[in-house]
């Protein structure tokens, strides 16, 4: 496999209210998604962009709050009740190639690959078998951009 | 402010050496740099590239590795043994300025402008002021490049 795009790292809040405040009025942000809801993963979800190099589309903040005591962020947050580094999401061409790769690696895969929050396949892998980190992996939106 | 790009983000790992092989044998990274030491934070440091839109350069996987039992990342490391997201680093054009803004946004800045791994000036913000992200701002390199 070849390393993709780092398309975003997952940053988990008990307010996305109060992140896209704090992403525009102290980090200065500009460009901030609507927020919407996840079902499947249990997430209130909404992207801050960051500027790339030369004028492209930087590596993206997606900011996630549970959507209720069951989500499996909620779970996350108890220990850390500010919210945090949750996990990070590099892109692939193919996902299925990707999901037989880590397989035959012998990896920990979380679940079926499912629909994510940009409309492709994604996965996540299991932080133990990736040196501490939660790790998705998302197909490349067709036609580019994220 | 405006917000700049994500040069990187902090990955802590007991091993370099062990990231490495995982970057390399794992994620498929094929560009990583030769690790040193950085006495002045504490850490032995290297760097993942990982590609950006359009060809251009991504957001880098800084990982960090204690140098003693004395560094700030031993200590953080003590919860998180094997590792993982330690902090993120937003570029600005001028460091001097970021840190007045900081200041006068009441953040905690934890010590002096120092120089980073990238050869430019850097200073940290406390994570419980920046919505749980230990945040660093590092001085655009002159010339680009990262």
């Amino acid at each position: 496999m070849e390393l993709g795009r780092l398309n975003h790292i997952g940053v988990a809040t008990p307010s996305i209210a109060e992140s896209i405040r704090y992403y525009r009025d102290v980090m200065g942000a500009t460009h901030i998604t609507e927020p919407f809801d996840l079902p499947s993963q249990g997430v209130k979800v909404c992207f801050v962009d960051t500027p790339g190099a030369g004028g492209t589309e930087g590596t993206q903040i997606e900011l996630i709050e549970p959507l209720g005591p069951d989500s499996p962020v909620a779970k996350w947050m108890e220990k850390k009740p500010y919210g945090g580094q949750h996990h990070v999401c590099y892109e692939v061409e193919d996902i299925e190639e990707a999901r037989s790769w880590f397989e035959g690696l012998g990896k920990t895969i979380l679940g079926p690959t499912r629909i994510g929050a940009h409309g492709t396949p994604i996965f996540f892998l299991h932080p133990k078998d990736m040196m501490g980190q939660l790790t998705e992996i998302m197909e490349t939106p067709k036609g580019g951009g994220h």
